[in-house]
């Protein structure tokens, strides 16, 4: 069972290239959008990524979140600020089908979801992707090509519209790992937040220097200065939300930084050359060692059979655990054999330790049945 | 008249490539390098970069540095701390060529050339490029197209030399830019030593918290935290000259960025949402301001005239003049009319602002005179 029915709400960059890479996994998918920008909208019904178009009052009038649809999916690709907002329209629209969204932080939106009520189901995502360039025109269908996608079940997840959401960002080029959602926003306030702050700070600080000296100074910037702030020329409302829906973690990774730096300037400062190379040797075998961009495993694929009760949470619980043992789930199936137990099959990629998951999720009271995946001939 | 000789002394990416460079430039030019490596001289050879290759012992031995060779150009690609010892060297063998150095800080340098005497003539430079890559398996003849390349002249800086040193540059496919030598100091501190201590504290900060989570957290880092750091994979050895050649300009410019950062997290810590979007707002206007890569201009070549005596530093203040407006010298001339005095011909191209430089030149006591230059038939 996959989703019968696509609707992007916020027909940005992101937005815009979920319903282009949707569009090329499944070209007769039905892709509809909605903005209040009209001009978007327009583009995108242009370019053919979308079959239907309308402002957000015209699509609920229309009755395009009303009930009846359990295998619609609404991604909500709008500003983090506004993304609370929808989930309150679709609970009053009386909605049941599945919700996602694509927001840099999960933890208030998670909290936003279960305020809402409703009778929609609710699976944070957010993909690790992003471009200085903003709009549904900068859109493309590759953009989630090889990328990691985080999603962030938590005990209340439906399994079936994780499941769902799972097999259709995979369908978008993407690799999904899962989280908890106050994991996955400390992480990314260190790899995504923080680096983008600090990036407006180096732009700050030579721009303040260059206007100081009365000279040019920013003429000078070589290619390494314009890699690490090419990000700071990002949209700074969309960067103002993100950065207060994730303060805490922000502030906590700031600090961090700050600290670092400190600790290389006074070894600069005292001519301590052995300190200095200590502090960039270690930096630079940890560069280095970054994994290149992700390819997708074709062959050796393993099937683990998890038997669950119902019980809250296990979606979240056994995809977490592959995602922590470097696990790559390719596909999950759902077997529902009694209204309270079911069999979870997970298809494996060859990647991550699966001993430790198997180990892991017996620890954790499942009984797990591993067997290699045969090619259908 | 150009250079007669060019002798590479380091063969690593930065010599290597000018040696590239200059063999596209000239195909029948004497290219010979220098190194205690083997296998670079080798590898040097073979791609057909250099004519002939000597370890350093055996070059000086040879009589490379000789006394006679007064159009020769010496190019010292050796890393800051050891192009000390290579002008003293130089020096004690008698050359009488030119000498310039690739290194990424000036002061130090030109007191060096200073305090070793010698009958050379020394030309401070730095091209603003760089990669993550090294050796001179990494060698390319386009490196420094396109590429802003500072000359740092002094009052002791002889005018001949100054020419051959710019005209050669010009020829690599870059683009002269004539400042001084504790200028540009304080401005490559700001727009790229600080970066690049920033890039390895950003991992630094990333490895280590990831390690604290006990979770792969840099497994999650997208696009913008790799384009971000990719220069802290550079050579610790490398850069710890670099950094602590040039201590308090970064020393200075790291807690300028500690500044910043701190008011962006107190900012952030007050949910000041104004705040933290005037900050970002400010710095997404200057990078977007950034120019991309200088493209040569091919049209309205004009001729600017400015007769001189031979006065000491008179080529720095006439050259930096011309960069401090804008003005792009595509070619220099000199005609020595007597003992002491000449008439300096910079061709310029049509960018900057000419009138400035124009002022400029007649409030410091020189009578310029520009005129249209037409293309020869």
């Amino acid at each position: 069972m996959s989703v019968a029915r696509l609707t992007v709400v916020g027909l940005g960059l992101m937005g815009g290239s979920v319903a282009a890479a949707a569009r090329r996994a499944r070209a007769r998918l039905a892709i509809r959008a909605v903005d209040a920008d009209e001009p978007s909208l327009a583009a995108a019904l242009d370019r053919g990524l979308v079959d239907e178009a309308l402002s957000p009052d015209a699509a609920v009038a229309a009755g395009w979140f009303g009930p009846g649809a359990r295998n619609d999916l609404v991604v909500l690709g709008t500003p983090v600020g506004a993304t609370a907002g929808w989930l309150e329209r679709l609970a009053a629209a009386g909605y049941d089908g599945i919700v996602t969204d694509l927001g840099s932080t999960k933890r208030l939106v998670i909290e936003s979801a279960e305020r809402a009520g409703g009778t929609f189901r609710f699976v944070g995502g957010h993909p690790m992707t992003g471009s200085e360039r903003s709009g549904v025109g900068a859109a493309s269908e590759t953009l989630f090509d090889g990328v990691y996608y985080i999603l962030t079940p938590t005990p209340a997840t439906d399994m079936d519209a994780y499941r769902m959401v799972h097999a259709f960002v995979t369908s978008l080029g993407a690799r999904v790992v899962s989280v908890d959602a106050a994991a996955h926003d400390d992480a990314v306030a260190i790899v995504s937040h923080v680096p983008h702050v600090t990036a407006s700070a180096l732009v700050e600080l030579a721009s303040s220097r260059a206007e100081e000296a009365g000279a040019d100074l920013l003429r000078l910037a070589a290619g390494g200065f314009k890699d690490m702030t090419r990000i700071a020329a990002g949209s700074p409302d969309l960067w103002t939300g993100i950065c207060l829906d994730n303060a805490d973690a922000l502030v906590a990774g700031l600090s961090g930084l700050e600290g670092v730096l400190a600790e290389f300037r006074e070894r600069v400062a005292a001519g301590d050359a052995e300190g200095v190379r200590a502090l960039l040797a270690t930096a630079a075998d940890a560069r280095r060692a970054l994994p290149a961009q992700w390819v997708p495993a074709t062959t050796r694929l393993r099937e683990l059979s998890v038997p669950v009760s119902d019980r809250p949470g296990v979606v979240g619980i056994v995809t977490t655990a592959a995602s922590r043992a470097g696990c790559n789930i390719e596909d999950i199936e759902i077997d529902h054999q009694s209204e309270d137990s079911a069999v979870l099959r997970l298809v494996l990629t060859d990647e991550g330790s699966v001993e430790a998951l198997l180990a892991d999720l017996e620890a954790r009271g499942f009984t797990p049945v591993l067997r290699p995946l045969e090619e259908e001939a």
